[in-house]
């Protein structure tokens, strides 16, 4: 077995372009051209929408009040304009994010209109949640040029971006992207390995699965799932992942310990899940139901508002104690 | 399909117990001793091994500590008795945990002590993270009183306990057990349907999974899945559970819309993995060693303490904002 080299904070250089274009302005769109204009950056953004420009404004308007109240600059924005089409959003722009939906021949299309028009070496990143940028890239004129980078909502927030090169990506341009979004004050993961889903997502996907099961089978409400989540491994996972957590539980002997004391107990069979259940009519009205109950008393805009609260106070928190996310909100306010 | 019972805080009585006893007193059973001290219950602990006080002294110095910092009163602790056997500590308890190793003949074999010795109608908790209560009351004199109280670590600060009862347990008792967690500060859930590894740890089961096939298949480190985690959804999840997130994912149109907006995308088959990879010596090493270099520079204590502060950090904004977690330390704050 082989040892992938470290993930290495020096092997990109940062750099803010200068002109950047969003193409696709939904929730995810939106807050990527809010992160950019939070920067300086100026936005070319399209979507064929009606809805998009009050999107990105609602988005930016929250945006806003979370970088004021972390404490960060928000007096020099980049202006944006709703392009008419995405050949004028991007015929200037050194970078490109595509946010369009998530279907393989969407993505497909929307990029060959993006590569019609785009600078031949601007750098396309694409928020897809799982499609393999080897995929998306097979039939592009300038294939090298494309990565995913795959952000965590709210994005304007939350710092971390996958960042992955497919078949014919090079090295060189992994590695200005992950430039690009260290400038917009992001932590640029490198995934080395291309895999469906990337690395978060499996991660999501494995807890999705066994959640659904738990709902399905009646053992467990969304409620009930969500409280020993908030309540228990939530907070241990805002500062420390599995393997450091675990780390601890191994106590002075460390991981080595963890293992040997855990081990059987860690390859007991608790779940042999392989698929999620069939969302039949009845399992989507399980899930709706049990929802409403559990946050259906809170309007969607009050939740994005708490939640931006408590992710700013827990940035706040982790930058007192120089810990994990806290230490790239700490980098963004030296720049 | 018939959608359980909602979770009721009503459904039972808080009662804070003046004798209780521990039984096993490592890392888990030093923590739930601590939790009960600051609470003001005398405490009597049975451990075999020469090296329990020590651990009782450091965990309770942790969570004094955290209690300071936290603002939540220290100063009216109970006292604790090394106990020269099970039989001594059960001998007068109204409550006892029971913390000893994970394994199905130990559980069993240290229940029959407890049962020699305690009051028939004392409930017992067991801290076990995946043996069914069933399993372990078969033999039992009075089966009727044991529940499984699954905790987080560190105990005396993570509230949740998960509650379960096994065919031959009394819902009397499980209430009775809920209302003793709480008056330990706890957010007591019932799991009302047995299964193993219970709710939190089938979900904690699937990312270990998925997170050991990525390591051993080379996809990503130690190191580069913990920061995903930190810098993306564990900060999610310290406030908003998984269905909470994805309502707010559907925006307005709610938990429907998202599973209309993504059902097919949640169930592509991104994963099919039903095992842990063996723990061969090469993938023991290949963990141990990226651990090292990931974490090896900040000795256990330390990372014992950054992650209290980071936690106690965590409960203030949660409390501030009148959310989730915070509210129990609200509670706790009133008792």
């Amino acid at each position: 077995m082989t040892v992938p080299e470290l993930h290495s904070e020096l092997d990109y250089v940062e750099y803010l372009p200068k002109k950047a274009a969003v193409v696709g302005c939904g929730v995810i769109g939106a807050a990527w051209a809010s992160r950019m204009l939070l920067k300086g950056v100026n936005v070319m953004v399209a979507d064929p929408s009606p809805d998009a420009e009050a999107i990105l404004l609602e988005v930016l308007g929250n945006a806003v009040a979370a970088w004021d109240d972390l404490g960060l600059p928000t007096d020099k924005q980049g202006s944006y304009t709703m392009a008419g089409s995405v050949a004028e959003a991007v015929a200037d722009a050194e970078f490109i994010q595509e946010s369009a939906p998530e279907r393989p021949e969407v993505k497909v299309a929307v990029l060959a209109e993006i590569e019609a028009a785009a600078p031949a070496d601007a750098i396309i990143g694409s928020s897809t949640s799982g499609i393999k940028p080897s995929v998306m890239q097979a039939d592009m004129a300038n294939p090298e040029r494309l990565v995913v980078g795959h952000p965590y909502n709210p994005v304007y927030l939350l710092p971390v971006v996958e960042v992955v090169g497919g078949d014919q990506t090079t090295l060189e341009n992994i590695r200005r992207a992950q430039g690009m979004y260290a400038a917009f004050g992001m932590r640029p993961i490198h995934v080395r390995v291309e895999i469906d889903a990337f690395i978060g997502d499996r991660l999501l996907e494995a807890v999705w699965r066994e959640a659904l099961w738990l709902v399905n089978d009646g053992v467990a409400t969304t409620q009930e799932i969500d409280d020993i989540m908030t309540h228990g491994f939530g907070l241990r996972w805002a500062q420390m992942g599995l393997f450091e957590t675990y780390r601890i539980a191994g106590g002075v002997g460390g991981f080595r310990h963890f293992i040997e004391q855990f081990g059987p107990t860690l390859d007991w069979p608790y779940s042999k899940l392989m698929d999620t259940p069939d969302f039949t009519p009845e399992l989507v009205d399980t899930l709706v139901e049990q929802s409403n109950a559990q946050s259906g008393m809170h309007e969607i805009r009050d939740l994005e508002r708490i939640r931006d609260q408590n992710l700013v106070g827990f940035l706040k928190v982790l930058e007192g104690n120089k810990w994990a996310a806290g230490n790239v909100v700490a980098e963004q306010r030296k720049g």
